[in-house]
């Protein structure tokens, strides 16, 4: 039998509309911790949570994300993959900085912050609140290091906006396992075909949503939107190695 | 009054001990069902699953990772960041490699595959399974990708070994809430002396769970653990490039 937890997860979708409020402290609160017991590779907790409630932070967030729902109504936090911290405390025991410059404890970093925004999402969910992933910071992230005052070591890797819904979305429609899953080893099953159906789901999606949208399929999707970037999105490389990170 | 969900969020831990039963198929099915419904950058769905059942591949990996435990009882599932499905529909539709080169849309797959591996981590809790993330295949991750016929454009980033909780560790202290969360501004709040409390508890942790482990503080833990790493943890920089990924 489905479980509770279960059904949240399956009937997951991306809240862009929140009612004019904004969360209460016992609800950030508790938001908070679940981040903070978040699984952390090796123990060496490398995430940080900024709650960004000033208006010209937020405007200045909403800007790069391009997104009028991006700290407005609603909460917006900021997860930050932090090796600063163990920087510090290695630092005041007299010993360098290690590893802290390499790309395998960088990853680790991203993978303690992302494991951290799903349990905070997830926990935001089960209590009747929305939430949307902001990818969309990556759009021109040196304005948001400069704004948060972000030191070296850290890198804000997603955004989370939290609030309660104003709008109920259609969930939208995933790839079939059989394209997505492997039994021990990893098929090349991917022939143009095998998308046809899929791609019929995805358009019969986008034309329920919002009927002045553009109807794509998921592969004409694939095609256009991987070909090129802004330019800002090409920097992230040079981003990280100015903040310290991953140099080899 | 905190949820169900927020409940097993807080109370989370890593499973190490199984029961020497695998998984029903229909568990697992439910559990890439939750993966399949996890959140995606720009809808990309750049994250593959491979459920580890044979016995010479399990054994490859428990090697790599040097726990007995994984891939041992229970079930083991390998999540890959999957840049190549989009790379075969770009191809198969007359149009080049364009951004799938960039460090940017691999970040984006990092996390496609850490929202997944956390939600099916928080279903399978859900459904009184435990699990334990496997961040240990990275200690060498070339005999991984050769074993599961990983091809370019792809890397498996994290494991995850689930099963019927045969041990119940304690809870895992974490960082006080006001070393990792921030109003607005990132501060520098890391004086060794702050973290003076939270090494007394991560201390007596160790104590209680197991009288012969080395005892050891969180800041010693940092001085020592980031010092040195193995030559393969070096490696993965070079194995990134290596299947075309993070060129830029």
């Amino acid at each position: 039998m489905t479980t509770k937890t279960e059904k949240l997860l399956l009937q997951r979708r991306s809240i862009r509309a929140f009612k004019p409020v904004t969360l209460t402290p016992e609800q950030c609160q508790r938001l908070m911790e679940v981040a903070r017991q978040a699984a952390t590779s090796t123990f060496l907790q490398q995430c940080s949570v900024i709650h960004v409630t000033d208006e010209a932070l937020r405007a200045t967030i909403r800007e790069v994300c391009r997104q009028k729902y991006v700290g407005s109504n609603g909460d917006l936090f900021i997860f930050v993959v932090d090796l600063y911290r163990n920087y510090r405390l290695r630092q005041q025991q007299q010993v360098g900085v290690g590893q802290l410059h390499t790309t395998d404890v960088f990853i680790q970093g991203v993978e303690d912050t992302m494991l951290a925004v799903q349990s905070v999402a997830t926990a935001a969910e089960s209590m009747d609140l929305g939430c949307v992933f902001l990818g969309s910071i990556q759009n021109d992230i040196r304005p948001i290091i400069k704004a948060l005052h972000l030191p070296q070591l850290t890198f804000p890797l997603i955004g989370l906006q939290v609030g309660i819904p104003d709008q109920q979305p259609q969930l939208k429609p995933r790839l079939p396992l059989a394209l997505r899953t492997f039994d021990n080893h990893y098929q090349d099953v991917f022939d143009l075909n095998n998308f046809q159906d899929y791609d019929q789901v995805v358009h019969t999606y986008y034309d329920l949503r919002d009927a002045n949208r553009r109807v794509d399929t998921f592969t004409n999707q694939i095609k256009k939107k991987l070909t090129t970037s802004q330019a800002q999105r090409n920097e992230i490389l040079p981003v990280l190695h100015e903040q310290g990170l991953c140099w080899k």
